[in-house]
């Protein structure tokens, strides 16, 4: 069966997510408490095995008061 | 009954791909064509009505040889 490749750009969000975390000392359940998403599809997101959708970046860069351009560079 | 707002990342990101395309001369159905997704579909982003998942933000910049960051950028 042919799988769809994950993509690269989940890898850099993922990356951006739990450096921006690092840099403001938040848990993942912080995170996703400050953004008002589940903490198990965070840790998916965080993981790029979870293919999040536009509304939920807004969230989490509203959360950490970053641009959602900033949460997908490279 | 309450609604969730559409973010207003959607609003910059059909902004942008409307520029891009713009400056390309290509039509939705070429943008649509040229990414792997459907025309229709890609028309509903074009005008904030449909929350689009990363992995196809990813096809979109592929297919315009633009950062996906860019396609975000305000």
């Amino acid at each position: 069966m042919k799988r769809t490749p994950k993509s690269e750009l989940r890898d850099v969000l993922a990356r951006n997510l739990r450096l921006f975390r690092a840099e403001r000392g938040w848990s993942q359940e912080r995170l996703a408490h400050e953004a008002g998403l589940n903490r198990t599809y965070l840790s998916a997101v965080e993981r790029s095995e979870q293919n999040i959708s536009l509304d939920n970046i807004a969230k989490l860069a509203v959360a950490m008061k970053v641009s959602a351009s900033e949460l997908l560079k490279d």
